[in-house]
């Protein structure tokens, strides 16, 4: 059994009627019903607003794998919370970031870039491409699959060499984007998966949905956990026998 | 030319009689006469105690090359100075990571893991193998050299896969430690050299001194230069027509 | 339940009083038998000598994983049945490339670099330290484990940047080395595993069964499987609709 | 002075009326031209059915950097000029593979694939983002340029994760390439660049020629040559002293 919590900034959905349509509940809640589906998954959701973002010590102690929506409020997600999920992905936590996450703080942490992009908001046509027909990621996916109305969002994407480049875009307006792509850092993997603009159906679409389903069971950690320290290691402890020698300053 | 900005917190060199024997003018001193051996380098330093650090915007933007040294004070580092360099490496700068500057600020936020290793002062010999023998870094150096006394770094080493591996070294002690590598994020090159540790003298060292020399060379910006942004491309200016469709949060 | 097949060239056990003494069924045997101790591998082994190498289409296409140890005969080796092995491997099939591996004709394809390395052979001790201890590779193994007698491989190791580096060796000798990484190619996932000098019994080592266990499981496939083609897209078959300009060579 | 040579299977030009109304004297020469508008190049050209295809061993010492052109002949290449061509790439020559020279050997040889993608010989539009703005390669480029009528590549291209990703393509007829990438073999850098068929005069382009220039100025070599060598370490030249122990099959 995968543990999986679903986080949203969930703001737009309470504040924009339109979006309010397309997810009543919260997209946190449709990202979470399509995960279900998968009856080796075994989902939660935590937002914003919540005590420490929903994301306590207890949380994400029990989370495998943690998806990240935000697209408003990157700057209310508090330093010390990132700090705690960052650290958590560096022991094995799998982490996929959606869409408009490329800008939040926890992504731009693990990547040390700028994660810029260019970007159009006009309900155009994107056109995903599979660049890696086997990876587990696009299990179950043809050539290509489309969306019919999404944001654009366009190159120069400021990331760093992925792993592993599964989806780029083709859009109706003229631009391409690297968006699906695979990063490590410490044991945790990381997911960038493009597609989710609020203000359309995405989340409802069912290979969307299989997407993420594929992801998450890609990112599920392997049991082992990396416990970050920076151990002095004494002389005497030395694996080969040393003389001590000169000064020192501690 | 390649202007070079050499920065050194200089702490230990005014604290620690040991240290300061071997660097008294500090270790930003010994550096910089070092690469000044080489006509093709501008080299000017800068310390944690000048105002901002000695690291202005203009000094930064007249730095094709910024070499950092930190040990005892990281946290003193303050955060906007750590972005406005953090900046100018996603722009083009080169950096080059010297020793305990693996957990600095700087060095942390680019590279998005732990950093961490395990250490030991015990002045023991280090053996530092080439790798990568044609690399421009290892140029002038044969199959090995030689530090008699250094302080131990061991794995492992927390660090995202390097772009290209020069160094790896041997301990009297019985460990190992990735010693030289490589990373590019956004349009800078970034070189971790781990030689350094300041009761011993090793930056009076001539193969670390070349190395140096090489490093700052390899790491000099191309000449151009990523602007970041995220610009909006509207309708109108999509390279192929398209119609808009469907809701906004803009 | 993960189908492996053990290759080995199988010559020096013949040839050789000494390692016969150490392998008297063989090296693939006693690999073979380390496999078998997870109950969830079955294990076949194949060897030089068998119609085809033993790596017949039909046994390749039941091969989730192959191991490959070769030393003397890499010359010997068809170059159709690496085509074959190397089609699969593109496909999705793993390969754990063990030891004087490094030299064999389907390592040198898939790497498209030298492979070469240093050597001596005195029997000295070798520390395999731990670079990535999450990894499930490194399941089970402490900060390092020790072999007492073995051949030393040393730097620069003629490789491409590896994708993840789980073990760096140090050796009383002096040299250190890069002694287990991993790379993709096509759908398949690679592990070089340095260990293995046949005159030794290093197969036969506790730490060294546990990771070749651990190897084959990491290494093995999705499920999924590239298909390599080519395909003409013709004009009507464009998702987009085009009207067809110019000459052709075609 | 950067010392390049361009090499051109140089079939087409001859045999099809359409081709050679385009590059008359060969696509090599059109190349080699572009390329001479550098004054820091020295530029001489190669074809296959010179003797030894033009790339003798002292042809290949003297050159810094070589530039493939292949399609219809790629078979006709003798496999011990492959070796050599890349000999020189590992010990430090670059190397710029164009277009249909994806499924040369030495290009395929490098890379450890099948690097194959998905084709329509149309005359379609291409437009190509720059993915990595301040890249020396995309020295001078706007954020895209475009190719009115091209040959259109499409994903899955089936190479190994890029170094560096540059350019990718979008084509009107609806599939997307990655079009301009680069990786590191020994000390050799390769710049694989997707535009360039036959049919169409795009090595006549402005664009396409400030790019080769700009790539082959990358791919130059340092200087410093990786000579390929497996030497044995005697016991008596062991870094560090030892005895030696055990049996041996040298």
């Amino acid at each position: 059994m995968i543990r999986v919590t679903v986080w949203n900034e969930f703001i737009h959905e309470k504040s924009n009627p339109n979006v309010r349509e397309i997810y009543p509940e919260g997209m946190h809640t449709c990202i979470a019903e399509g995960l279900r589906e998968d009856a080796g998954l075994e989902v939660r959701t935590a937002t914003l607003d919540e005590p420490e973002h929903g994301l306590t010590e207890t949380v994400l102690e029990a989370t495998d794998v943690l998806t990240w929506w935000g697209h408003t409020a990157h700057e209310r997600v508090r330093d010390e919370i990132v700090l705690r999920v960052r650290k958590r992905v560096h022991e094995g936590m799998g982490l996929l970031v959606l869409h408009s996450g490329h800008y939040s703080k926890i992504f731009k942490s693990l990547m040390g870039t700028t994660c810029s992009l260019c970007w159009r908001e006009a309900g155009e046509k994107e056109r995903l491409w599979v660049c890696n027909p086997a990876h587990p990621i696009a299990k179950g996916i043809d050539r290509y699959f489309e969306i019919e109305h999404t944001e654009m969002y366009g190159e120069p994407f400021g990331i760093p060499p992925p792993d592993e480049q599964i989806f780029v875009s083709w859009f109706a307006g003229g631009e391409v984007f690297r968006s699906g792509q695979t990063w490590k850092r410490g044991n945790g993997k990381i997911f960038y998966f493009r597609p989710g603009h609020e203000t359309y159906p995405i989340y409802h679409d069912k290979t969307v949905k299989l997407i993420l389903k594929n992801g998450v069971k890609w990112a599920a950690a392997s049991g082992s956990k990396w416990i970050d320290s920076a151990p002095n290691i004494p002389v005497e402890q030395a694996p080969e026998p040393i003389e001590p020698w000169g000064g020192s300053v501690h």
